[in-house]
């Protein structure tokens, strides 16, 4: 390709509303324009490199055996109300009515249109597992989008979807995608974390997001340096600490019974830690949470016997709503993601002063676990753990908690002791110096950004949707099923963010829009000829080569060619000729003969490219 | 490929909503799903064959310089209201309002996305001209979708526009479109056939369109078997014809003074033939119409000296409203389409009886040309033609017409003697057997679909979206525009339409999902060893091959391989072993040598690309 026969837009400056570097540099480079919020469009060199992000998602895909189909972007909203997701998807989801008042919905991903396919398709066993795939457009209606195609509206996505008769089939394509994933981001120059996950909206559970770093990102995560273990910080589990007292010692049992002591306006653990004058790791907090739509059995959870369970069709019996209070130390915070998963609910929200005071006696800041039999008490592990054999550990002593009075707190509080609780688990957040729950290392925590996701969903679309086939025995039975998504434009903005300085984009060799740039300083006369041979030469060889022929200085060609980040230049100029300049994107000049550029520059491109897809 | 790893998804019987044959077998060979009204799944086959359409469409847009780009599909609603197409586009546009009150379109084409980047981009006159083109969803909102992808709501087009400085360049580039138009059909093994067309909504002027014969076409298509003259019913020419009387021979001129009679309840031509006992071909019927937003010059026009131009901006000043008198022999009739475009008009109706007296003193059936003052009078070629010198030429001779007056006919009509026109034209609905306007052949028809076309678009986008670039002499200019689309989906129906058979599709072999089929009676033994040697040495030769390793009846794969229609068939039997039984799709079986046969499909493959791709 000749530039002069291609749109080379690169910019001297980023558009204002462009903060990040890849966004930055996907303007300044010209690969992309914006038509509007959170819209854009891909030029021609933009467009090279998402087709490569793609063509290597596709071939990895294939690898594992899984099916290329193409669905509609614009779907009937009929098959969003059959899986309930009409409702739930919330305003992020894209809806229409067309002039003869159907209701449409621009796909914001592709459950419920697989799902409704293989429902036709699938009748016996025989045709399971069913692996199925699509790169395609998508829509999800951010409400700030922002760095630039990192966090836009519309996108491309490569989603797939597996339909399984049996746990350990789902579970064998789960790892083939898993597998597949890792030689994708290893082709794309992605260094990626792989984290367990919060499988949040989607449903089901196993689950692993591919997270790359970034200080935009989305989610924390919480690594250990030791043994590798990730996790996103909704999900990240940590061994039970030793609490200590003052001097940094582990708190001793006392044998004081507790006593009150009255607390005027001491409603924080700020104002308890001056007011007591001691660590707040000595504090029994207890947050009183509304728990919604839970599937657990409460039968004999205290102040539960008059519950109702409500049971619709086929779905477990769900209690729409119930009361709990949660025990935690002074110093650490609860984490709702995991206090929802671990209640089987839908959500948690923290009651209100009415329900508290009608519950508890007191508001947040006074509320105690003594005494308190209207309600389950929930112990994070800080306070109190559940060891192997079923027998209970106090994890604080001769602890501080509220009275459950206005202005009322109490001491020498023993847990066991003093209280029992309903249910022990870990519900605190990890953060950075907590221990690993594997290795026992201290984790330290990183921003990322999810590129990649795969799930085990189970049966949430089969059942809703009801997929039947007829297994060995002619009896209907309902798949399993898998779904796998990666983000094309992120990912392509995600390799720009990992290779890039100040000059510009440093492409690896798989995704650069050409391989080779030549440069000739002006395009006339010996210097015409000698760029146009190894022009030639190197398309002769199968290398992707752009000729820079524009009429421009030789500065803003240099600048150009860095912007962009072709991984190899040759400038060819009247002052080396008969020799050439060859130069990798982050290596020094050398000045070599044309034959020596031409063949150094085949043999860079071809071992980049053998690297990064080995 | 082998059949177990990809979805065969064949059908005995087609769904009874498929009524033509592409829809039916790409329904039955397991091509396509219906997923909602208009809205189509591709599975793998037919996906794979989908891709090569694309790709067909992609090297031929590529091999004439056009630039590749990817805009949204969902776009704001704003560049539409720049466009002035917001209003205009009517119900099929599918219109959405997402949660921060945007309006947006899911694109139904994307002259406003393509005109807003070039605008932003465009500076200089060095940059033109600019050809782009992207492969992209789109949605129109059919209000009866049918015939499976060939009319459905989602589709996929190729469309690209095109920039330029100058008319000459627009043409160039209309030019290298019509000639890669042409090479993509002939790859794609379609008899396509290029007309003149009515640019219809999309403004400009000078465009074709590329049709395939259907019984199911939209469009009507007038063709001279002689020198191949093919046009759209909505904008053919003929050469005028020699009017007759009732005996056959040509009219005759009279020298009587034309005279009234009374003819009660005569209305519609077939009451006058009735009436007057003569060929329609002696009366001059005549309708009034109300022309809408016609740039004509009117200063001199009958009647017209007090209507007002509307002048806004730089366009050109219109009239909102005139009413015109349109002459034509009694057995033709009027193309609207032809006369909105003699009178440079938005659009032609109709006049209202309460207009018609008011202007011709009667309603229609009874309006006449002769002494008709108020509003200009119209001939079509049939009652008086131009020469090429000026002079005019009746057309009809001692004619009857309407009276002016209810019950009230003229009859010894000269035309020219008893009245004038205001202008002379072709404005007859052209039908099989009107002669020729090249070369007096007689027209025959064909029902026809459009699967592309081209466009000189002009200054429509540009001049409402502002766009501008500077010239040699750096003074602002707006550059001219061209559009041209094929639509992805509908080619591919189109192929299938014109190459099958009662056993199923009849693939050319650029198309065909995989080139060869390799189907073992049995996937065991012997038959196994052969039929994966066969494979493997087609796969090593490049060869796109699918073995057929079900588990079913032969009967079953032998009928799933013609239905799907692979280009050629090596049936692997104990009954042939050593030999093998080698069948292209559409000819005799033989039994041929393992070597032979594999010989034989590399052959027959590379040959059939060879002649279409030459």
């Amino acid at each position: 390709m000749k530039m002069s026969q291609t749109m080379i837009a690169t910019l001297r400056e980023a558009p204002s509303d462009a903060v990040v570097a890849s966004h930055q540099l996907m303007m300044r480079s010209g690969m992309l324009r914006k038509l509007g919020n959170g819209l854009f469009c891909y030029l021609p060199l933009g467009l090279r490199s998402f087709r490569k992000v793609e063509n290597i998602i596709r071939e990895e895909m294939d690898a594992i055996g899984a099916m290329e189909f193409m669905q509609p972007v614009v779907v009937p909203g009929e098959i969003w109300r059959e899986s309930g997701r009409w409702e739930t998807m919330g305003p992020g989801m894209l809806k229409a009515v067309n002039r003869v008042n159907q209701e449409l919905v621009v796909s914001p991903t592709a459950e419920e249109a697989f799902t409704a396919l293989i429902r036709d398709e699938l009748s016996s066993y025989k045709q399971l597992p069913l692996v199925t795939y699509q790169i395609r457009t998508k829509y999800r209606d951010e409400i700030r989008p922002r760095y630039g195609v990192m966090r836009g509206r519309e996108f491309t996505m490569k989603d797939a979807y597996s339909f399984h008769a049996t746990q350990k089939s789902l579970d064998k394509t789960y790892e083939d995608f898993a597998k597949a994933y890792r030689r994708i981001f290893k082709r794309l120059g992605l260094t990626v974390i792989p984290v367990r996950a919060d499988s949040g909206a989607m449903g089901g559970t196993g689950s692993e997001e591919f997270m790359v770093e970034s200080e935009i990102g989305d989610d924390t995560l919480i690594l250990c340096p030791n043994c590798g273990y990730a996790a996103n910080t909704e999900k990240a589990s940590c061994a039970p600490d030793i609490a200590t007292d003052d001097s940094g010692t582990p708190q001793v049992l006392t044998d004081k019974p507790y006593e009150p002591v009255a607390t005027p306006d001491v409603k924080s653990i700020a104002d308890m830690e001056k007011f007591f004058g001691t660590t707040s790791k000595r504090f029994i907090k207890v947050i009183v949470y509304k728990v919604l739509n839970s599937i657990l059995d409460l039968h004999d959870a205290p102040g539960c016997q008059n519950l109702k369970q409500i049971k619709e069709g086929d779905a477990e019996p769900y209690y729409p709503e119930f009361f709990a209070a949660v025990c935690i130390r002074g110093d650490l915070d609860i984490n709702e993601a995991k206090l929802c998963s671990l209640l089987k609910a839908s959500e948690v929200v923290l009651a209100d002063e009415e329900d508290l005071i009608r519950l508890t006696g007191a508001t947040h800041g006074f509320v105690g676990p003594v005494n308190l039999d209207t309600i389950p008490v929930i112990c994070d592990n800080s306070i109190i753990t559940q060891n192997q054999d079923g027998s209970l550990e106090a994890r604080v002593h001769d602890a501080f908690t509220g009275g459950r009075k206005k202005d009322l707190h109490l001491k020498h509080i023993e847990p066991l002791r003093d209280f029992k609780p309903y249910l022990c688990a870990d519900v605190r957040t990890c953060v950075a110096g907590d221990k690993c729950c594997n290795c026992g290392s201290e984790y330290y925590t990183k921003k990322g950004n999810e590129l990649g996701h795969i799930f085990k969903l189970g049966y949430k679309y089969t059942k809703s949707m009801n997929v039947t086939y007829l297994d060995e025995n002619g009896k209907p039975q309902i798949p399993t099923m898998g779904c796998y998504g990666i983000g094309v434009d992120r990912a392509l903005a995600s390799i720009i963010e990992e290779h890039h300085d100040d000059d510009g984009i440093i492409w690896p060799m798989t995704v650069a829009p050409y391989q080779v740039v030549v440069v000739p300083v002006k395009y006339e006369n010996e210097m015409k000829e000698v760029a146009d041979k190894i022009y030639n030469d190197l398309l002769a060889n199968g290398i992707e080569v752009i000729l820079d022929d524009r009429n421009d200085r030789p500065g803003v060609k240099f600048k150009d060619s860095e912007l962009i980040g072709f991984p190899v230049r040759i400038v060819v100029g009247d002052k080396n000729l008969p020799n050439v300049e060859y130069k990798n994107r982050t290596e020094e000049k050398e000045v070599l003969s044309v034959e020596a550029a031409t063949k150094k520059a085949i043999e860079t491109v071809k071992k980049e490219l053998r690297e990064l897809n080995a």
